[in-house]
């Protein structure tokens, strides 16, 4: 008998949900049969709409939520609401009926949520944003992407290790090397935030994997495997690049329609063209990840389709079957034993030993 | 008889230089018949080299400079050095020999020299570096793109201030809207230092022209004229974009060469595809100014070729033919005025009145 795993799903959240939701599910119930769905939404209407959806019926239970948060609410008045369905499935998880959560909702809400029903793990400070970004030597891991605007050097050695983590249980890699967001790679370069960062991350168990700092550029050339930042610049940086792939889509679309012989050398070419649309699809993006908290949470982009939200639960699932969060925590006890035998016995700090 | 314009050039800077600069500056002669070079590098390589360039040599002067600014040289080390060609050539924009410089050498050095030499603009607090980048709707003006790695509300002010005089003097707009870069378009997104700054432009001369918060996407998608952030994230957003435009760059030409069919299709499809090549070249981008500064100052990529050289020589003579900075002192000398109507008497504060 294979083992299955739960994930609690935000119906409500998004901008097509529940529709978008349930045929996300109905894909994803293909993809992954050892998953199993806790559907947290209006009763009345997602009953009929998964009648309709042969796969995800058969593996889909509904939870009622009688609220939804809309995702113009702030996160200060969502967190009030406690039957909502984006609370409801966090809740669910907490409580250890599902190994962890997806939503399309509102951003803040969602990450404020996280942060007050599955708290973060012990050790980690600040949960981060993380994400997966194309570059020209296969996929990239970022973080933070939006989470925390303001960090101190101790955030991004925690966003680091995490980002280590990411990178081991969802890209697969065994050694993945990790590069510090800066404004050029000299060492005295930036401000005293990245700087001190540097030097703890030299200093720490995932030094010898850590290549210093990297430029904007980095991200798409593949420079390394991991990209740390903090949210602010993560958030613009993961924006603008998607921002460029837009622009040169919408240019390139232009160019193949705008005459007979443009559109006969779009018929002629289309293989390739297709498979690189495919690559850069930023469906193949949707998912980032809450990390740093007791539990998975994964927010799809609210307006995304049922491929993306598909993507969305693929990453969800590949953390909880790769058990990401464990993972995390053998890091976090190692830096701990570190700390211990550099006789720093100050058991009480939460942030890291390292710092 | 038409009234000409100098510019001193660095000819020593670049990495390809002193050659580039030269044949740089011959098409640049051919483009503006009413520049005048005045050449700085060491006169025995330049001369022999500059007879070569016909047109070049009717219109440029050499002046001898016995030592070279390196690349990987601390700003603080060049700026020691007086013989340099670099300062040699902002020094003759102080001695008003020249209106402004060019130069593809080190950025910190070329920075740091041209405050130290040519001094900030009465009000302006610290000079940034502005460049244009390529919108769905046209070019936008980026700043700072790196002069300041932290920035408090009253230096995002101060390059609103100075992107809008950009965008007026180089793109030619009359009524260029402004956006501040954060991480969500709602007012309470973002940190303190972001929200002060909207705050304090609403209020300002340029507030009717003010769009508010713009996030990464904004940039290409070219929802205002001038997009506002501090040097780190705009560095890095920079440099993503164009990591993500040579990303997909790469992968069509890989598209279009992969095999027979492709390449007929590329040749079918080149008209189009020229185009767009050359509409995002980043040549055609190339020349950041480090505006805020008693002179202008023009930085060349290092790595560019002549076509990107003269680029950045067009943007000097923009910035020199429609007065750049006479602009950017009306516009101070308006938000002095405002400030006394304000009732503000402290003229000893050399930040911006409205702050």
């Amino acid at each position: 008998v294979t083992e299955t795993f739960t994930l609690a799903i935000d119906a409500m959240g998004g901008d097509n949900a529940p529709e978008m939701v349930l045929d996300g599910l109905e894909l994803a119930a293909e993809r992954h049969p050892n998953a199993r769905f806790l559907v947290v939404g209006d009763q009345a209407v997602l009953a009929p709409q998964l009648a309709g959806h042969r796969r995800a019926k058969a593996v889909c239970t509904i939870r009622h939520a009688a609220e939804t948060i809309s995702n113009d609410m702030k996160a200060a008045a969502a967190v009030r609401i406690r039957q909502s369905s984006m609370r409801l499935a966090i809740d669910a998880v907490a409580a250890g009926e599902a190994s962890g959560v997806v939503s399309a909702g509102n951003t803040g809400a969602l990450l404020a949520l996280s942060k007050i029903v599955l708290k973060s793990l012990p050790g980690i400070d600040r949960p981060a944003m993380a994400g997966i970004a194309p570059s020209a030597r296969g996929d990239v891991v970022m973080l933070d992407l939006g989470a925390n605007v303001q960090c101190d050097p101790r955030n991004l050695v925690e966003f680091a290790i995490m980002g280590d983590a990411f990178a081991r249980t969802v890209l697969g890699l065994t050694a993945p090397t990790i590069g510090l967001l800066n404004v050029g790679v000299e060492e005295m370069k930036g401000d005293d935030t990245v700087r001190e960062a540097a030097e703890i991350l030299r200093a720490s168990h995932i030094g010898p994997r850590f290549h210093g700092f990297v430029e904007g550029n980095d991200i798409t050339a593949g420079t390394t495997d991991v990209v740390v930042t903090d949210g602010f610049t993560g958030n613009v940086a993961l924006k603008t690049g998607e921002g460029a792939l837009k622009l040169i889509s919408d240019l390139l679309r232009h160019v193949f329609t705008r005459s007979l012989s443009a559109k006969i050398a779009y018929l002629i070419a289309r293989p390739g063209l297709d498979r690189l649309r495919e690559w850069l699809d930023p469906r193949r993006y949707n998912g980032a990840v809450m990390v740093g908290l007791n539990g998975v949470v994964v927010k799809s982009h609210g307006g995304t389709d049922a491929k993306g939200f598909a993507h969305a639960v693929d990453v969800a699932m590949d953390m909880v079957v790769h058990r990401f969060n464990e993972h995390i925590r053998e890091d976090l006890a190692r830096i701990a034993v570190d700390k211990r035998s550099g006789g720093d016995k100050n058991d009480g700090d939460r942030r890291l030993a390292t710092a």
